[in-house]
C-alpha cells in the first residue's frame, strides 16, 4: 500500500508564523563564554523553554487548531503526548474555545499533567508498555467526533514548529551571524524538520543535526541507513519528552533530504547540559529539552569545532525535585 | 557641607543605550495566567536574570567603563559589590581590556565570586560587619590609580541601568499595552531610578513602586518620610543582592520625585516568587531578584488590582543548593 504524503514547505512555515502571532512569544537567543569553551565552538542557544506552556509545542498546536472549521471546534480535539504537546494543545484549545482530551502516559511528569489540567484539558492516562496510545486516541476521537492532533507527523504541526526556526534564522541575521550548524533534539522530529525548512530558505549553508539519547538513537540510525529505523521497545532515558518509537514519515522524508547527521548523548551528558543552562544562562530546561545542548558541549563533531553552532533548548517542564537533584549533583 | 549633585536625565539613558549595544542583550517580557491569578492583576515580567552576567548590572557597568579615557583604562577600575555589580564590572572590564579589582563580602554567594574570577577580576574579600567596603575600595583605588565604579549612586550607572527601562517601555508599546504600574526591587536604587527616567518620558502614566525585604525597608521609610532613612546595621534577609544600607543621594533625589511608594516583602514571599518564576516562566531568579515579583503576587496595593503591572526580575545568580532548597519546599 502506498500512502500519499504531502510535505510542508517554507511557505507553510511563513503562513504558520502569521497564525501563531499573538499566541506564542519570540524566545531569546542566549550565549555564554563558558559554554563556548566547553563546546570548543561558539554556541547560540534559542531558549524555547521560555515559550508559552514551557515548550515549542505551542507553535505547532496553535497552527493546527487555528485551521479547524467552526464545526470542528465544537467537538474539539484529541491528542496523545508525554506532556509538552499535550500542554500546547490544551492551551491553544482553551484560547480558541474548544474542548481538548489529552491521552498521556501514566508516568508522565506531574508538572506536565498539571499543566494540561490547568488549561482545562481532560486527561486520560495510559500504560506506556501495555496500551496503545494511538488506539485510545482514535477511539476517543470517534466517540466524540473530535479531530486527532498528531504530535509531529502532520504538515501543519511541522510548519508551526518551523516558526521557531524562522525566528532563530532572523535573529541570527539581525545579529550579523550565520550559523554553520544547528542542533535540535528529536523525538518524532516535528520541530527539527520545520526548522530545517526555514533554514533551507533563509540560511542554506547551516547544517542541521539531530540529537537524541544514545539508547534511543532511531534518528541517527535512520539517517545512517537511509530508511526509518525503530527503537527497541521499553528503552528508557531521562529525556522523557523525546522517547518516540521512530521517526515520522513526513519528518523523515524532510530529514533525509535536509539533515547532516545524528548525534547521540548519554543521560549524564544531558544532566551536565541542564546544569550548564542553569549555571550560565539562568534558564530551566528539562532533560529532553537539553539534549541538543548536551550534544553541542559533549559530542560536537570535530568538523564543527571553532564554528558557530545553534542549539534549540526546547522545553522546561520538569518536576522541581528532579531539577533540584540534577543541579545539585556535581560530578 | 553641601555637595553638588548632577542628576542624570532621559537623554543620558538614551546615550547609554548606544554605549551598551553589543554588550548587553534585550531580555524578554514573560507572562503567565497563573501569575496573573495569584496577583489579581496582569503581570508582565521583564527577565533581566537572563541578562549577560545574570543580572541587569552589566548595563550600568558597561555605560560607566565605556566612558573611561585610554589613560584610565590602563590602570583600570575598583568596585565593591555583593556580587552582581561585581560581575558586571568584571565582564565589562575584560571586554574593554582593562584590569578590575572587586571588593566583595566574604559571605557573598560562591557563584558570584566564581563569576567575577571567571572574567579575570581580582577578588578582595571583606567582613560585612566589621570592615568598611568603601575604605578598602578607596585605598585600593589610590594604590593602583584605579577608578572607583560605584554600584548605584553615579549618574552613568543610573543611566546605564535605565536602558532596561527603555527596553521595557518599548517592548510594552510594541505589544500595544501600557503599564499602570511598575515594581522594581531596590538596594541602592540605581536600577529603579534609571528605569523611572525612561518611563517618565515614554510611559508617564506608569506608577513606579519599590520592593524590598520588610526588615530592610529603607526605601519605603525614606519615601514615606521624604528624607533618606537607613536600615539598622546587621539586619539580614535571603535577598543578598539588595541589602544596601540606605538609598543613594542621586537615586533618592530621583525617587522622591518619581516613585509612587514602597512595598515590603517577607523572605517567604520571596521564596514563593522564586518558585513561581521557576514553575511558570522557566527562569532562574535569585531571591533579591524576585522581590518585585513577590510584591506583585503577595503585596499588591488594592488600587492596582486588575491593572497591568510590570515587574523586573533582576538577577539569577544563586547557588544551586540554595535554589534547589527553595523550589522543592512547598508550603
Amino acid at each position: 500500500m502506498t500512502k500519499t504524503i504531502s510535505l510542508p514547505g517554507f511557505e507553510d512555515v511563513l503562513a504558520a508564523a502569521g497564525r501563531v502571532r499573538g499566541y506564542v512569544r519570540e524566545t531569546p537567543v542566549l550565549t555564554h563564554d563558558v559554554i563556548d569553551a566547553a563546546a570548543g565552538a561558539r554556541i547560540f542557544v534559542k531558549a524555547e523553554c521560555l515559550q508559552v506552556t514551557g515548550s515549542f509545542k505551542m507553535r505547532g498546536a496553535t497552527n493546527r487548531l487555528a485551521q479547524l472549521t467552526a464545526e470542528q471546534r465544537k467537538t474539539g480535539v484529541v491528542a496523545f503526548s508525554s506532556g509538552n504537546h499535550a500542554q500546547g494543545v490544551a492551551r491553544a484549545a482553551r484560547l480558541m474555545g474548544m474542548p481538548a482530551v489529552i491521552v498521556m502516559p501514566a508516568d508522565a511528569p506531574l508538572v506536565k499533567i498539571a499543566g494540561v489540567k490547568a488549561d482545562g484539558g481532560e486527561v486520560v492516562l495510559f500504560n506506556r508498555d501495555t496500551e496503545s496510545r494511538e488506539e485510545i486516541s482514535n477511539r476517543l476521537a470517534t466517540e466524540r467526533s473530535a479531530v486527532v492532533v498528531p504530535s509531529y507527523d502532520d504538515p501543519h504541526i511541522i510548519a508551526g514548529q518551523g516558526t521557531a526556526g524562522l525566528e532563530f534564522a532572523r535573529q541570527m541575521e539581525a545579529a550579523g551571524e550565520t550559523l554553520d550548524a544547528l542542533i535540535c533534539c528529536t523525538g518524532g522530529g516535528g520541530l527539527i524538520s520545520g526548522v530545517a525548512l526555514a533554514f533551507e530558505k533563509l540560511s542554506p549553508a547551516t547544517q542541521i543535526w539531530t540529537a537524541e539519547p544514545e539508547a534511543h538513537d532511531d534518528w541517527a540510525r535512520s539517517l545512517e541507513a537511509g530508511t526509518i529505523q525503530a527503537n527497541a521497545p521499553g528503552t528508557r532515558s531521562i529525556c522523557d519528552a523525546i522517547l518516540t518509537p521512530q521517526p515520522g514519515q513526513l519528518t523523515f522524508a524532510i530529514g533525509k533530504r535536509l539533515f547532516a547527521g545524528g548525534l547521540r548523548v548519554s543521560d549524564d551528558d544531558v544532566r551536565g547540559a541542564v546544569r550548564l543552562a542553569f549555571d550560565r544562562l539562568r534558564i530551566v530546561s528539562e532533560p529532553g529539552g537539553a539534549a541538543a545542548l548536551a550534544a553541542a558541549v559533549a559530542r560536537l563533531p570535530e568538523a564543527l569545532k571553532g564554528k558557530r553552532v545553534g542549539v534549540l533548548v526546547t522545553g522546561g517542564n520538569v518536576d522541581p525535585a528532579d531539577f533540584a537533584k540534577i543541579i545539585t549533583h556535581r560530578s
